[in-house]
């Protein structure tokens, strides 16, 4: 069970198939399987083996697939760096991995190139453009045209770890969530068991495939001999053009994207004929939003929930078979529901003293799990690894009740952790560098309502005695160390926080007044 | 990854779901994991723990289902015999396993008193009959009802035996089929994700239970939530009845069964709306034939093959997308083919110099296949198992061809095996029986064509000089000592046998001679 024979299979059974389409590009699964190997061998000859890191930093495209691949076939660990971090948090994740080497997009040079200047090791980044390569620096196409049809063969266990991804903690430290080989195929051919994909699936790439929202796919539309069809940077016009003019059959989008593109009005022209399924999932969503999705589509919705701990997937809101005949508004409710275990996972409920939540749709516990696609652990943190994993259950971190058909509803996290735009932010991340800042006594972020990203990351701020500092100042502050999306979107100037008995800063306290005061 | 928690799953998501049907009985998911652990309570009272033997010789019964369970949730090794074997055969196979306990029909009284009164140490016989439990024996029923509704639990591994099935081998010598728990879990999700089973999906137990061809589905269907409809006994006018009254949607028939069933008059008046694909394999098939089955049933065919040692499938008939819109021709003769190879498998098809074929359709080599669903080897046979596995690909001993689109044929076998009603006879098992007779000196015995069977066993005599015996006495004798199928259903006594230059018995000589002759 390694990730590579995939790309073997497909290659021997779909030859001549068009099996990725980006921009006006096409490659058949020979062309791509032969520029997988090609690229495999060429970072083979630049000295990058087993259990070496590589990072890649790039849009979704034909690249970034190309080297999910040829690191699977060399045994080297893949890093998908999330673009949108800063200079600063890229040199860490890079430094952390310890990584050889960075596939980057050259849009990305000066993020990049910073962030490779603070590192203690000298890292290699090549460059996926084929003309114009900054800093007169190595291609990959170079790497790919001296490879060998031929790498070299490698002994891959599948307990081997096959990526990183990197996530923001509770504690604020970024941690690698180890992926081992068997974790990913595992979830893959559960997934494809959930989802019934076959070669007839067209995959839409919209989700950046840094994320696992997104990068699963890479090895289950492989698997089955679909086609992968890319989406660069999302752009609701695009999407709509491209999904017809590709007969898209399935793909993934979070929320705002989902938003964006049912309120697009060039949406009310087009057909999906194709379409069988969207995906989505990252947040709540309404029953009212489901039946609006569906109508916009003409296809069906499944409410998704995972984590990059799990490979992604958890739980899918797939209706039971009995279910099917409920009157429409149940059914719009199981399917807005956070979902029914997969397949491949095992998933309860947990209360604070261990034992499982009643399924009344009332009572809340934490979410905890366990199967072939949990993730052995974190990179190098065998303490934080010890934290989540207790007893062969990976705690999740979030609240959740349970129905009497066994469908599970997140209602909250126990996690401090805000989601905006599909990406997670974590509150003690952004409070220290708010903190930071000389003019910050105190600072505590949360979440609030966004029309748009679905949460908005607000600051809330106590200066220091006689000191003073503008909203724009903190929020550019934070710039320059963070991701822009981890960036407050407002902050707001308080004589106090508001304390739980115990002294710990009351943060619901702070939503809940927000809340009243209409924000 | 173990087989107990497929139970756990759907008594939480399916509990008040019929999951299984047998003849007039209606279980419940929440009543069958009851009866099911409550056996399982029972059989650890009788002593019986993890890695301990329990072999069952059953006709497909909910009693079948319940031992596969129970047996999977303590952690014993399940043996399912093959009923039709004779007293000596099973006494050899409980001896080989060391069974401690069988799970015991009835109606098979005779044959498993005098295989157990043979064995070196004694075994417990638990008769699943409520009422005359013959010679006053523990009943299953007991058993179900002294035990407690949560069996000590017992922690399972995925690399533990879950399952032994005897098969007979080119030496004429029994051999114990080992799988783990993740052999036949792994082969569960692939099939699922092959066949999109979901819980949408009814199954009959139509080929018995103690062949994979069938047992696959015990596992399968739970799983996803389907349903299990029993048939005990093969009969065309009650499979009819069963799979319109049921609503099946899927099963799996051996050919001769399909044979009967397109050539019974009933099946004009019948109409199976519910039934989505009929599975078969065992033996090759004609287009012709394909086509007439997916008239009969008016569903969907899809060839299968596959060996004990697999979990069991290797290759299923599926259509590629692209093929789907080749003329109708074309189409059945990919569905006749033996197939593609399935998901979770690695297939080649080797030349003697260790070279893949050509994709020619002509070029004949011996299928080898890996993957998570392949055996570990031989029960207690290292030197059987270092045979079979090389390099870690089992050679399965099938010679095929491959076409241009990577669908395999079978066109011989390397092994001398005679395929009958869908059991395998292996020939030196036949003639190790004739050369024991007195009269006997030479025997070679080889599959003839059978319109019935498929293949009959047939067996050609060289008597010593002087003896006489007659056709019937040998065949009666064979019977004594083997399940009946095996005995020959000709004999034909000739003067010498024919033999290569090497001095081995010629058998295609034997069989072109008769086909000449026109039998």
């Amino acid at each position: 069970m390694n990730l590579g024979s995939l790309l073997e299979r497909v290659n021997r059974l779909y030859t001549e198939k068009i099996g990725v389409v980006c921009g006006e590009d096409r490659f058949t699964y020979r062309e791509f399987t032969q520029r997988v190997l090609r690229l495999a061998a060429g970072l083979q000859r630049e000295g990058i083996g087993k259990g070496d890191r590589v990072a890649i930093c790039h849009q979704n495209c034909h690249y970034f697939l190309e080297t999910y691949f040829a690191a699977a076939v060399i045994g080297a660990i893949l890093c998908p760096l999330n673009y949108r971090l800063s200079a600063r948090e890229i040199g860490f994740i890079l430094e952390d991995t310890g990584a050889r080497a960075v596939i980057g997009q050259p849009r990305f040079y000066p993020v990049l190139k910073e962030a490779v200047e603070r590192l203690s090791v000298p890292v290699t980044v090549f460059w996926t453009e084929k003309e114009a390569v900054p800093g007169g620096e190595t291609s990959v196409e170079v790497l790919i045209e001296s490879g060998t049809d031929s790498p070299e063969e490698v002994e891959i266990e599948e307990d081997d770890v096959a990526q990183l991804y990197y996530t923001s903690g509770t504690t604020g430290r970024q941690k690698g969530v180890i992926l081992t080989h068997r974790n990913v195929a595992y979830h893959s051919l559960g997934t494809i068991a959930e989802l019934k994909m076959t070669d007839e699936d067209v995959w839409l790439h919209a989700a950046p495939m840094f994320h696992l929202a997104d990068a699963w796919a890479t090895w289950a539309v492989t698997w089955v001999g679909g086609t992968h069809v890319m989406i660069p940077e999302f752009n609701s016009a695009q999407v709509i053009e491209v999904m017809q003019r590709d007969q898209v059959t399935l793909t993934n989008m979070i929320p705002t994207m989902l938003n964006l593109m049912v309120n697009d009005p060039a949406i009310q022209q087009a057909t999906f004929p194709s379409l069988r399924v969207m995906l989505s999932g990252g947040a709540p969503i309404a029953p009212e939003v489901v039946r609006k999705i569906m109508d916009a589509f003409g296809c069906d919705y499944v409410q998704t929930y995972g984590m990059t701990e799990t490979s992604p997937y958890l739980t899918m809101s797939l209706l039971k078979d009995f279910l099917k005949s409920r009157p429409e508004e149940d059914r719009f409710r199981f399917k807005a529901a956070t979902g029914r275990p997969v397949l491949f996972v095992d998933l309860k409920v947990l209360r604070d003293d261990g034992r499982e939540v009643a399924w009344d749709g009332k009572e809340v516990g934490e979410i905890v799990v366990r199967g072939e696609s949990v993730t052995p652990g974190y990179w190098h943190l065998p303490e934080e690894t010890e934290k989540s994993i207790r007893n062969g259950w990976l705690y999740t971190g979030d609240l959740a009740v349970v129905d009497s058909q066994g469908y599970v509803n997140i209602v909250d996290r126990k996690k401090d952790m805000i989601v905006t735009g599909g990406e997670n932010v974590y509150s003690t991340e952004v409070e220290n560098v708010l903190y930071s800042h000389p003019a910050v006594l105190e600072a505590a972020v949360i979440g609030v309502p966004d029309e748009k990203w679905g949460e908005a990351v607000h600051a809330c701020v106590v200066l220091k005695n006689g000191m003073a500092v503008s909203a724009k100042e903190l929020i550019d502050f934070c710039k320059k160390d963070l991701a822009r999306y981890k960036a407050p979107k407002s902050v707001e100037f308080l004589p106090s926080l508001p304390r739980t008995g115990s002294g710990k800063i009351y943060k619901k306290g702070l939503s809940d007044k927000l809340r009243d005061e209409g924000q």
